[in-house]
């Protein structure tokens, strides 16, 4: 990749590493190569670790460090048949892992980079969900006044100091993060998301070329969207290039 | 609850009954119990029963016998911190298992029921889903677009048949269940629900008591939102109670 942004840069302005993070160390190893030698601009991770969450100690640095070169972290989400949707069943059916449980995954994995405190020890920190948040513009109402409540739903351990370790309400870490525009399409789910994080952390993607037409679909219904959308032309052009060339770091 | 309703019929116009679902023989005697000699208008379920999805043959009477009474199946999500959300844990931390792991649930069983060819099998069927279909309108692009794809993703079976067992897109069964607005005082949620079912399929409903204030914050803010959407009255007015009317028989 990094070749190809070298042979073709008015076609391919950055890219993003992937890092072996099953091997921690060697990830922040491959990390500091891919941005310091190669000029990578983000990396993207998925969801989980082989089954492991976020917000153990051992991925800790994967966040100090895209802190400290102040460029951002994709958060793509993962999730297999494997994983049962049902205690009584060994597998999920019907693809509903993919349909609903990557859009779950990635919405828990944001919930506990945002109950480990990592933005409090990391404000500089920046990621980007793909799917425009996951679950979380259509339920800001959960995320909002139902997580102001935390612990109250929970009796063998008491939650309530949770949220006395963190410095802001849990719903307001969660417009930290950035969205992408692949949401296939939709009109209301774009139109919710924006209004979730606003014009200045939504960037435009696509999911191409996982559409029915094999590639164009996607691309042509969200630039349509984007385009029928009651937005000012200064928001459209955030969306479409400027957010990206400012998160990438494109002009330093 | 019959005689709440017999005793204040100006305050409690109907009742939903509730079932032993983990004896089905026995809910099914008392379905018919609550609903021939008590009056009840609806029953109320939950997205599983004993940790088993809705979808099984014991349970199909459920929606037999609802269908043939003409009266609607409230789905109400259930799932317990028990639930982790990943392979490598052993409980849902941060009380995900409410935040998300409801509407997850809740939408896992949508599309059990859908793809078990239930609204096929029925088509009287009327299942209200709590809080807006849950994840269904804001990811109406997975559930179109995407779930149009079923079995591109799966190579250990063959998943294309269950689109040829079916006699609509995915998609116009989701269309087919009704939604609640109990989504905490959002605005752009109840504009993304709405989209997708609309006006037709969504009945007033707030989650009071479950609010910060204990009881009177969603009822108000779910009023606020609903009368200060752009919406003709007459819409305004199904939501309110019409729907309501309608789906519960009430004029019956």
């Amino acid at each position: 990749m990094a070749e190809l942004v070298r042979l073709h840069p008015e076609r391919f302005p950055a890219f993003a590493a992937s890092l072996p993070m099953s091997a921690p160390d060697a990830a922040w190893e491959e990390l500091r190569r891919a941005v310091d030698d190669l000029g990578a601009r983000a990396v993207q991770i998925f969801t989980n670790v082989s089954g492991k969450p976020l917000d153990l100690p051992e991925f800790e640095p994967l966040f100090e460090l895209m802190a400290g070169y102040d460029l951002p972290i994709f958060l793509h989400p993962a999730r297999g048949a494997r994983f049962p949707d049902y205690p009584t069943e060994d597998k999920s059916k019907y693809e509903i892992w993919w349909t609903f449980g990557w859009p779950y995954e990635t919405s828990v994995a944001m919930a506990r980079i945002v109950f480990a405190g990592l933005f409090d020890r990391y404000p500089g920190l920046k990621i980007l969900t793909h799917h425009l948040g996951a679950m979380i513009p259509f339920f800001e109402g959960r995320v909002g006044p139902g997580w102001d409540q935390l612990g109250t739903r929970t009796s063998d351990e008491d939650l309530t100091k949770v949220l006395g370790r963190l410095k802001k309400r849990p719903l307001e870490y969660f417009r930290m993060f950035y969205g992408d525009t692949a949401v296939f399409g939709s009109r209301p789910a774009t139109e919710c998301g924006l209004s979730f994080f606003g014009v200045d952390r939504v960037l435009f993607a696509s999911d191409a070329p996982f559409d029915p037409e094999r590639g164009p679909m996607y691309i042509r219904e969200t630039l349509r969207v984007l385009d029928e959308l009651d937005l000012p032309e200064a928001g459209r052009r955030k969306i479409y290039f400027e957010n990206a060339e400012k998160l990438l770091g494109l002009g330093r």
